[in-house]
């Protein structure tokens, strides 16, 4: 396999680490490598496959001779992402900046890889919350076509980043100590308690990160039809993310079938054995790379109705694999650039 | 307002000594209390109003003389509830024992009182989840008539009494000092976890405690065309349980018509700015005898739709509020039973 320069920016955030560690895991052909981020983090020493790498500050230099940039997330991408794109550089985000331009592909590997083919030199990771609903949903909507689905999530700090887990522990540990959470990263304490508000309130009452759920769902899916309403809710785990799955289908499907299709469908582990306790959770999904569905009940409240639970690592399918596998996509389609 | 001779059974319990807070702050009218447990807790000392009070052993002798019997949970009912009743003493009961029992009526306050006439010697007080949502539907579907309701629940340890309490906190400790999380009462570590399993699974790979939202909430509301489909979920929170609600319903009701009627209901508190981050978590519910909504949101994925979310204090409103609420009841209706 070609050899790839690639650069990461935002490196030292918890989705760049995550970024990096799967990279090794996977064995991504990496040629060059540059690590990038803000001034502040700039000069920090990271280590990747035995070399330290000194992580320089972002500037439009930083892609000059670069193959792939990953763009961890935040501003980032908004000031630097089109510029790398007119290098050459093809740019994978995990920020929401681009996911709703027409002009750039929206892509979860397992649901519409071929989608990557149509780059035009920024290709969107897909929110967290909305990765790992649609890797279920895919499977059941070839099978049944899909027409309504209500979800409500619960959510982990980690989607917050570096900070936000280490708000959760100092405020874990104030509590304990019977002192004042002190709040930061939240709105609230998060510490034994639950956030329903994630990013910014919008249409109808509505937050962003539930309108995304709605939007990137039917983008990633192409079908504007499939109806979707959400609940997002921060909960005080470090990592994965949890949902509540409640998916009205065309054509009836069986627990039995359901449980038939999505285990044979990519990236999905199912568990789900009651008798044995087994069903996914955070404690379990965390650190690894599958989507993980149980709880998959027939819901008989309507003709054809089904409910999942669906867990998944929020920085691993979530940000940092989702994101890496589009890389191996890139490499493997032959949709890298040309070099100017 | 007669007095009342009250015995409570279960009283050194998490629910039994909310009881307690609750009957002190409701000012109700006690004369005679006789405070009884497992033998295990016998001999205790506990306060209420000034006096001191010895725990006994429950025995079938603890009823004589006694005009209410306020049962705490578990299976003590189940032993000495039909007993008590024989005696004349009106039996309140916070377990499930009885609850699904056509001779007996299941009551929230603000929902069904009237029931309570009906008794005939034991009335149950439902499950915690079902009490603080029919709280909420009750005003929805007297103004709209409710087709079908979708929950996903986020629940409190509380729920699964002292020792789950207990068992957070040391599992929290232990996680946050880098060692091996015990668990116990739970299936699994509930500390930085979730646990989609509460109580025992039943008929289509449902919990006992999902089935319970669903048979309990239309007993209550008298209406068994309401169709329910519930997940339940275990979250790291002390007390205080959330629903996330999704209502369809026969007439529009508009998300501000919906706030009105909700304001209006008896023991709600609206909590719904989001422009100010106003809206219910389990941080504000706790300790108080209301249920809080928020959230509420049109869906307009179905034609008459709404997204509510609620909380309430599971120890308060869930048990021990809504059980001493009965009580009042029972004196302000004159349904004591005759002294044998």
């Amino acid at each position: 396999m070609e050899k790839i320069n690639l650069v990461i920016v935002g490196a030292t955030g918890a989705v760049g680490q995550e970024i990096l560690k799967v990279l090794d895991e996977r064995n991504f052909p990496v040629d060059r490598l540059k690590l990038c981020a803000t001034s502040r983090s700039a000069g920090k020493q990271i280590n990747f496959r035995g070399n330290d790498y000194t992580v320089e500050e972002t500037t439009l230099a930083s892609f000059d001779g670069m193959d792939i940039a990953l763009f961890a997330g935040g501003a980032a991408s908004k000031q630097y992402g089109p510029a790398a794109a007119e290098k050459g550089v093809v740019v994978i985000d995990n920020s929401s900046n681009f996911r709703m331009d027409p002009q750039v592909p929206l892509v979860v590997p397992e649901v519409n890889p071929e989608d990557v083919r149509e780059h035009k030199g920024i290709i969107a990771n897909p929110n967290c919350s909305t990765i790992q609903m649609v890797v279920a949903l895919k499977p059941i909507h070839d099978e049944a076509k899909i027409k309504r689905v209500v979800v409500s999530t619960y959510q982990a700090v980690s989607g917050a980043g570096m900070e936000a887990i280490e708000e959760l522990s100092a405020q874990t540990a104030a509590v304990l100590q019977g002192s004042d959470a002190v709040a930061g990263v939240f709105p609230y304490q998060i510490a034994f308690n639950l956030i329903p508000h994630i990013d910014v309130f919008m249409d109808m009452d509505y937050t962003k990160e539930e309108w995304k759920m709605v939007k990137e769902t039917q983008k990633i899916l192409h079908d504007q039809s499939i109806a979707i309403t959400a609940t997002t809710v921060r909960v005080p785990v470090y990592r994965s993310h949890s949902e509540a799955l409640n998916i009205e289908t065309e054509k009836k499907l069986t627990a039995v079938r359901a449980k038939e299709i999505l285990a044979a469908a990519p990236g999905i582990i199912i568990m789900d054995n009651p008798a044995e306790k087994v069903y996914p959770m955070p404690l379990f999904a965390s650190d690894k790379d599958d989507v993980f569905v149980g709880r998959i009940r027939e819901d008989n409240t309507i003709d054809n109705g089904l409910n999942l639970w669906v867990v998944a690592d929020q920085l691993r399918k979530g940000a940092a694999t989702n994101a890496v596998q589009i890389a191996e996509l890139v490499v493997e389609y032959g949709c890298l650039m040309k070099k100017q």
